[in-house]
């Protein structure tokens, strides 16, 4: 668990969630154990996701996946560890009001199951055997909705009411979007040192990406475009946004 | 994630809740979401311990593992999807205090993670690669603590307080103790068609068990002791305990 949660990654959900309370006038300390809650998940996600009955992967990160370096038994159980003891993390750790916290849970549940991150997963296993499906719902399962609840729980833990909510949820769709077809253009484009995996990746998975069904062109395009309404409904909040415009703006240019 | 979840078995988790509902007071109608999550954990469990790279096991149930069915990459997400759906379960439809809820819900991912089966089941793997584990410590995590937070979690709903507490915790303990021997016992003894799943399977996985270590007769005469244990608990409680009481009873005599 350790092993691969604390082996690098640009820590994108937790940094949302801590830009968002600054945003909203909450201070980012008292949103830490949920920041990190989404961290753990992501890295268990990481971690089934590269298994050898899934994408099969050998390193991540720069360093030899964790089924690598400890064995499969092992792996599978450190995400499901890292799972637990995220919830665990907000349940022991996390301050404010208890319907509060439990709607802040609920969130990062609802981004973690069916109709989220395991849901889009299974899409995407599903797909290799043949069925074309919407690439766009596909990642806004598999990647979006945990992006979204990265903004969206700091959002129930801080009690904002619509119509706050109704743009910052916008926003954060959009910059789950933005991220994955950047993710898309980067593993074609991208340098394998800082990347800390193989370039080229998904390709050989035989995966649907943006830039497989769009073009290199088309997607960043694409990219330009979400980028823009992120910023957009960032301006429409009237919060503290100028951190999340960074983070916006490093979405769209970072190189790894 | 259907197939496993309704392919049978004892419901002995989600049955203890509710027998634990009625004995404190709450009309067990009340839990019923936290019971069933109780189920889809545990049904989680063991589609992943029965995974080729953990026990390897062909049979549940009765009937073809899930990855056997399905593939072993839907197998894994059919696990991970279950507890979070089982979270899901109890944040969208456990009625109670805010308070009451988060408590409820602290019980069970405590007994998931790393201090509970997930840890257990990391015991158990470990352990086949040649380290000697306190049995008992390690059924207590795989095994126990899930069994115990099934009384626990209604404890909490129920805003049960001490002493009370105390002596229920002692039985929920004691029986997760008589479950597990009662289950070693039975791997040796037990018929195969009503068991589901092939009989003798602990030894050929070269696994502790309470009969590999103590033998059959201590390890019978270790069940009927904890079976004595948990009926001496149970009337300390000065609940409405009939229930509980033929629960346990149950799980001294099961044949299967």
């Amino acid at each position: 668990m350790r092993y691969s949660l604390l082996a690098g990654g640009k820590r994108i959900r937790p940094v949302l969630a801590l830009a968002t309370a600054e945003a909203v006038g909450l201070e980012p300390d008292r949103v830490m154990p949920t920041a990190a809650a989404l961290e753990l998940i992501h890295t268990y996600s990481l971690i089934h996701d590269d298994l050898p009955a899934m994408d099969d992967d050998e390193l991540r990160r720069g360093q030899p996946t964790c089924h690598v370096r400890f064995g499969e038994d092992v792996a599978i159980l450190a995400g499901d560890g890292l799972f637990a003891e995220a919830m665990r993390l907000v349940l022991d750790r996390q301050e404010g009001d208890p319907p509060h916290v439990l709607a802040a849970l609920h969130e990062v549940v609802d981004a973690v199951g069916v109709s989220g991150m395991v849901g889009g997963q299974y899409m995407d296993v599903a797909q290799s055997e043949g069925s074309r499906s919407d690439i766009r719902h596909l990642h806004e399962l598999k990647t979006g909705r945990l992006i979204g609840a990265s903004v969206g729980a700091v959002l129930r833990l801080g009690d904002v009411l619509e119509p706050a909510t109704i743009t910052y949820r916008r926003f954060a769709a959009e910059v789950g979007v933005l991220f994955q077809i950047v993710d898309d253009i980067l593993d074609v484009t991208g340098d394998e040192e800082a990347l800390g995996k193989p370039q080229g990746s998904d390709e050989r998975h035989g995966k649907r990406t943006y830039v497989s069904v769009f073009g290199l062109d088309r997607a960043r395009e694409l990219a330009a475009e979400s980028h823009r309404k992120a910023r957009a409904a960032l301006a429409e909040t009237g919060g503290r946004t100028a951190r999340l415009e960074q983070i916006t703006d490093y979405i769209l240019t970072r190189q790894t």
